[in-house]
């Protein structure tokens, strides 16, 4: 029994270093940080979080303060599956999907951390244990950068020590995208890890005749082709495109995951540890993507989530991506020659700067 | 050109006059209300609303006051298509679904209403109008009733003008749903309109079984058998258990109902106005189901719903579901002889009071 006393959420704005912009989420000049700091009654402590492009997150600070405060006080957190139901289904109407899953998940990572703490195991040992060596890939926000640009900011990556890059694509005509990986290819050298981000801006056909465009280039993914609302369209683009395709960032349940994986939808499923409802759904995501014989990567919180594919037989890549949550924590995610490594420390080892946050309060 | 200058939202808190109790949502106390008013620089007004059973509605709350009155603020009300988009992608991080859809339902229904003013036209004829006579049914809340006390409910509502009834079912055993929707039957007579709700109890196989099981009481549709998570299931439902399936209040997206009415899961959609999006894509979900030879109904708000169904020729019955919000609007929906009159006022009519509203802010 690990009786809940104390349930603190924290809401942040973090200002990005430079304004970012990809094909469907316009400008992003902040982002959004919620937290939740729980306590139990042997003083154990865990810590979870998420994050928005810079919208929503007053939202989900309501639900953290106004819902989950109130149904979780006293609860034992050693319950996981049964508090995660609980709240799911007390939050049900008007909160499937949304900001409340955003809530939900932040939440479920600061129980599993209370676990893992409790337990004095790092959470990738606590969840299974398969290899602390991530392979990882530096995820860059690059749309409207000048190819010039583009290529400098990937030699930055290769001498921070990333052996995987992916771009985002999506631009005003198709050319300029083929150009733009055709030049990517040639720069980093056959057999490197190039992967590509669409940010859902084609349609389905409009998505097979780009993957077809960009086969030469020996691509390890397309990413989010489409809309996340089409399972069927992405069967398609799967079967017809002939290339890889990486989607979930916008999933929010264990069951869209599902309408994908089992619908042939998606080679590489990437669930989003702060927005598919927390660790909970994201190892199930995972393990049923092994039981379809699929890999499985991921997106954001690449602090926690290091610690969710090193349990993960077929973890494939981990993207590191950063907003400047790295500026508030004590030990950033260390990356050496292409590889994440999941730290030892109990839980999922992040330290908040709170005395940092204090200052950028929402 | 129909500037905005002022978006109000309000958020109160409607105590119900009994404690209701279905399968799944536990006990509700009260329900939340959520408000918007607009208007333009003509001096035009437009209202609309969402709600919910008890949760949510603070973060509801905080994206109409955080998020839409700062992207909407000086747009045209009058091109609603792209304002739903604006919101709609400005939001989609973190938002798709969830307290955020719930938002933006009741901010397009406030830009239909305040179209419809300026048109002056009562929303259904805007829309395209079909008939303002629209066939409606009593949902009630009658789950943990005792038998005595549902029949008792039932005469009630006979007196009340309705001529067709939906009642819960998913008690504990399959034989007590089986025992009481029997007395309802015997109790009604042969071929009065009754509809059953299990508000998503049960698993696939065991809906398939109680539907089976109900055949016999001749039920005009079986509604929400099990999660809204599973399109495919439901299509086994409809296939095998051999009675018509309404499905939607739980929808969040135009997207969601195609999977569901182009997958052969449903046989009766279900928008609610306040929750898939609003008017727009209510309308849309309506004449989609339209072109895959299908009924339309709807859930919650009926002074507003009974303007849509009477705009579309594929109506079926509407839900008729007060939680007590017509004690705080001026000139409650009248049903007569089991048919919901749409009003010739301008808009969709309802007019709050906002004075009383005033001692109930959440």
């Amino acid at each position: 029994m690990a009786r809940l006393t104390s349930i603190e959420p924290g809401f942040y704005r973090i200002p990005l270093p430079t304004v970012l912009t990809d094909s469907t989420h316009g400008e992003m000049k902040a982002f959004e940080l919620n937290t939740v700091r729980l306590r139990d009654a042997d003083g154990a402590e865990g810590t979870g979080y998420t994050f928005t492009v810079g919208r929503n997150g007053g939202a989900v600070d309501s639900v953290l303060t106004r819902e989950m405060t109130e149904l979780m006080a006293g609860e034992d957190a050693d319950t996981i599956e049964r508090l995660w139901l609980k709240a799911w289904w007390a939050l049900h109407y008007g909160g499937r999907g949304g900001p409340t899953v955003l809530a939900l998940s932040a939440f479920d990572m600061a129980l599993w951390d209370l676990k893992a703490r409790r337990a004095n195991l790092p959470l990738w040992r606590l969840l299974g244990g398969f290899d602390p060596r991530v392979p990882c890939y530096a995820g860059g926000i690059d749309l409207d950068l000048p190819l010039d640009d583009l290529l400098r900011q990937t030699d930055g990556n290769l001498a921070k020590g990333f052996r995987a890059i992916k771009m985002k694509v999506g631009r005003k005509n198709l050319f300029e995208d083929v150009e733009r990986v055709a030049a990517m290819r040639q720069h980093l050298g056959q057999g490197f890890p190039l992967m590509v981000d669409a940010n859902m801006k084609w349609g389905v056909d409009e998505a097979i005749r780009a993957a077809r465009a960009l086969q030469p280039f020996d691509l390890t993914w397309l990413e989010e082709p489409t809309i996340p609302d089409d399972p069927a369209g992405h069967a398609r683009i799967v079967r017809e495109g002939g290339l890889p395709i990486a989607a979930g960032e916008n999933l929010r349940t264990l069951w869209e995951f599902k309408l994908y994986i089992a619908g042939g939808g998606v080679t590489y499923p990437e669930p989003d540890v702060t927005n598919c409802g927390g660790v909970t759904p994201f190892m199930k995501i995972a393990h049923l993507a092994e039981a379809f014989n699929l890999p499985v990567t991921s997106h954001g919180a690449h602090d926690v989530t290091v610690h969710l594919l090193a349990a993960c037989p077929n973890r494939s890549y981990l993207e590191a991506h950063g907003f400047g949550l790295e500026r508030y924590i004590a030990e950033p995610l260390r990356i050496e020659d292409g590889v994440a490594l999941a730290p030892e420390r109990p839980g999922h080892g992040i330290e908040f700067d709170w005395k940092g946050l204090e200052k950028i309060r929402a």
